[in-house]
């Protein structure tokens, strides 16, 4: 399979610091090699590096040419690394994070490389961890609801103020100039295979999940024009575009492109998609059922559906939004290894970590094992993973973290242990939510950075009293758009044959422990008389806390 | 004054793990020498020091001997150190820790003493955190709710585990022979007195808190025979013992203890007492309102009253408790100081360690030192300091600690204000169960390590409203028993007199900022709704927390 006839495509996973190509054979999934990029501009979040313009807060910009170096450096790097022909790669297909937005011109220049433009935060990529638009999110959400617009409930009742409309609504009443001057207004998603093929197509996903299409339709002009009537005709000037199905190509290699990146002019280059979306394929989790978590600092949960139903706390909903002719469904946890990394960095004391290195352990590591032994319960603690808010189900970034039952004996590895297992017991709430809705979760797969802490997966087995099954590639995203360019360019007639040879899994690569699983049964009822206590108006002193700490600061600013 | 007519005092405080002795001039309270002995045994909570004999959990016991050292080793020591002729010495007075109880003979010698006895862990001290009596105290509490006994009210409504019938009950059920071998049962403040004047006295105020004393009379026979049969007589041939007032004589110093201290024979010897109530006197507060609150790794809260009402968790209320002729009320925070200290050994980082030794601070000043610009609720943050339990006014000592509002902000500095502030809350729900139930708090006088920290109590001022007193002395305890040795000297007509001239405090130490004020009625009033909702029933997490802690171990040992 390796002789002469064999074929391969590139897979390019654009990440929030850095690009990494993968080169895979496409008969079989195997990773030959790869390749990373750092982006030069990292994400600019203090100030613009063209300037040194202060930014406010909340805000995150990228430079587009950044995305441009990956596929002039790690593509050709991982294509040597895996020492194959570059004439025998068939396709490239990217993945992105999302929602990632950029102005453009209508042949694609972005507008922070027109003349004069380079100072002005508005013409840069607005990086999906850009919130500075939640005032636009919070009144698209008000007016949404007060119209009763249909597409609402397809999102668990919020749009997202990391969206494409209320990062658009921002861009035209902060600077309505070059709000004036964007001819399209891309997901960097989709800029790039526009850069690759030549052809702007939206791609489904990303047009669904943040772009309000639903059933074929955008939110309507008389919408958008009661947000603000300069709004009124974003979406048929600025937004609507041909969508591209998931797999499909959205065009072919241009001459530019070859040269950037080394592989043959005119190959497939797939219609756009997302990191967390393409991971589905690569862990061979396509069928309705399967969910797959993405674990790293933040949890996405992706899982597809024959059936089109309302989740409530969902982030939504969306027709071939993982793969063509299903339902993909989408929830997330918006704090999880960050929540452990805060802990780590923050709240333990020097011997442990000396410890940790004299034993050439993380701290993780080590804060993991000194509670190998403890029975389920045998902290006393409770903890709600709220640290940054809750995305999925309760769809509120003012809620905050809790720990309940301290006591003197509390040790850093117990408090360590409870904020492991209080996002295991927020992964179940979004499961039985799925469940609860008429959407089977019959196997979880897991994916990301934390499926290597293997004690933090037989948490999961247990408090989710389920098997999980584990990618088998530690580049699940690039793998996963690997495959989608093997689709692409033919190889495979669909995304599920495809996944099927080329996606990677280990399945009950953990099980439950029954009497492990029966003490998470009462630990889980705590935690979610808890969290509806504080998530669900028993108790709103999260937000009065929030208010409390705006109000100190605005006066501490007055006197 | 310091001529050849002035006249002195010794005042001995017993405390934990050790004995202080000062040397007080009578007519002006000047502490003129101090020293102090650790005892030789500590604190026996893990294996007897005689034998080896491991003890069970809980269990927590002391030499009597130990507490004669003092007299024999500090006594001289502080006299020598104040420079003053031992025959100017016209009193001595003690003051204890309680509830701590022993057994002796009609002669007053311990039964550890007794050969063939040294092995016997019942034959010991009890000290006042010896927790191993709990079983014991849960049925007297049911049986006198039950039967409605009019005293329990008296004391919240719960008597403690710590206190006199629970021990000796533990003692009878659990060694019946030495129950019987022991003629008196002694709190050790009585039992030093008695070694001192060789007159056994009950004094007032441990008779009152921690013997059931209400009204002249305690618990019934009936009701000690329903507790256990045996116990039937157990107040009549073991407890029952003339009561001394507060600030009288029990007698006059023995030769054997003259022998010992090196102070003149006959000498007054002033009835027993407790070590947070006679600093009462030492902070020049005795009269109705005046609350002190003793703050250290716990905090006691004593204020008198002309007037006899039950509030609901307090400690107790007895008659002449405090002073003679009031009524004395007692209330407590299980957790304080130790909470902090529970945080700064656990949950502070190297790197802040690191910067308080630059700075030549002890990380809780530089933890505090890192919020002083902090506005009120600038954390966001609020917390239960249940960490030990909750004496008052919930009375409950499996409620546990509670951290709300954490965010990936969150720094250790802003937990560590929020702990610091938890415990104001607690004082001031206290203060207002008092004032609640009729008992006015005209002024709140704080003494204890923790008054040392100024950033502390301007929280305490800021959150409670009112303006702090403060101790004027670092020995509060001794010298409110140098105070008594003055009035049983006949120095003084009473302990009223004796403090006005002897005592010391700074009127409006701290005063309240009134935004900090406003500030902090809104935090309070969140923790008074968790306070009600974890402690009340609204949900019993904390309990079944507890449970399941109990059960997991239990599980584990059994597999």
């Amino acid at each position: 399979m390796d002789g002469t006839r064999a074929s391969y495509t590139v897979g390019v996973d654009f990440g929030t610091l850095s690009g990494r190509a993968v080169v895979v054979r496409v008969s079989d999934g195997a990773e030959l090699g790869s390749a990373v990029s750092e982006y030069r501009h990292g994400v600019m979040d203090g100030t613009l590096a063209a300037s040194g313009t202060r930014l406010p807060p909340d805000w995150a910009l990228q430079v587009p040419s950044d995305y441009v170096d990956v596929l002039r450096e790690a593509v050709p790097a991982a294509v040597a690394e895996a020492g194959v022909d570059p004439a025998r790669v068939i396709g490239i297909a990217t993945d992105f994070t999302a929602c990632t937005m950029l102005p453009v011109l209508a042949d694609g220049t972005p507008l922070n490389e027109l003349p004069g433009y380079g100072d002005r935060p508005h013409a840069y990529v607005k990086l999906w961890r850009h919130h500075a638009a939640q005032p636009q999110a919070d009144r698209i959400n008000e007016l949404a609801a007060r119209r009763g617009e249909p597409w609402l409930a397809r999102y668990g009742g919020l749009i997202s103020s990391e969206w494409e409309f209320a990062k658009a609504l921002q861009l035209l009443e902060e600077d309505p100039e070059l709000y004036r001057r964007t001819d399209r207004w891309v997901e960097a998603a989709d800029w790039i295979v526009w850069q690759l093929s030549g052809r702007y197509v939206r791609n489904a996903c990303t047009a669904g999940y943040k772009g309000i299409l639903q059933d074929g339709r955008y939110p309507g002009a008389d919408f958008l024009a009661a947000l603000n009537p300069d709004f009124a005709g974003f979406v048929d000037t600025k937004l609507r575009q041909d969508i591209g199905r998931l797999g499909e190509a959205a065009g072919r290699l241009t001459a530019r492109a070859a040269a950037w990146t080394g592989l043959p002019e005119g190959i497939a280059v797939a219609v756009g998609n997302v990191d967390a979306h393409v991971t589905g394929p690569a862990a061979r989790a396509v069928d309705p059922g399967q969910l797959v978590a993405i674990m790293g600092t933040s949890t996405c949960h992706i899982v597809n559906s024959d059936r089109l139903v309302e989740v409530p706390g969902m982030c939504g909903v969306v027709d071939g939004g993982i793969v063509d002719g299903l339902y993909g469904y989408e929830a997330g946890q918006s704090g999880v290894g960050d929540i452990f990394a805060w802990f780590a960095d923050t709240q333990v004391p020097a011997d442990y970590h000396r410890a940790a290195a004299a034993a050439g352990l993380s701290v993780h590591q080590y804060l993991t094992g000194l509670t190998a032994d403890l029975p389920v319960g045998g902290h006393g603690l409770v903890a709600l993973d709220w640290h940054s808010g809750n995305r999925s189900v309760l769809v509120d970034h003012e809620l905050s973290g809790v720990l309940v039952g301290a006591t003197l004996g509390t040790r850093p590895e117990h408090i360590y242990r409870a904020l492991l297992e209080s996002t295991a017991f927020g992964t179940r709430r979004i499961v039985e939510g799925f469940t609860a809705s008429g959407i089977a979760v019959n196997e979880f797969v897991v994916a990301g950075g934390l499926v290597r802490n293997g004690a933090l997966m037989q948490i999961y087995a247990d408090v989710l009293d389920m098997p999980l099954s584990a990618i088998g590639s530690d580049q699940g995203p690039a793998l996963g758009s690997a495959i989608h360019a093997a689709v692409a360019a033919g190889a495979y007639p669909d995304v599920r044959a495809a996944s099927a040879a080329m996606g990677k899994v280990r399945r009950a690569a953990w099980t439950p422990d029954p009497v492990a699983a029966r003490g998470y049964d009462r630990l889980y009822a705590e935690y979610l008389t808890l969290h509806d206590y504080f998530g669900r108006g028993g108790n709103d002193v999260m937000h009065r806390l929030a208010a409390l700490r705006r109000d100190a600061f605005r006066e501490a600013v007055a006197t």
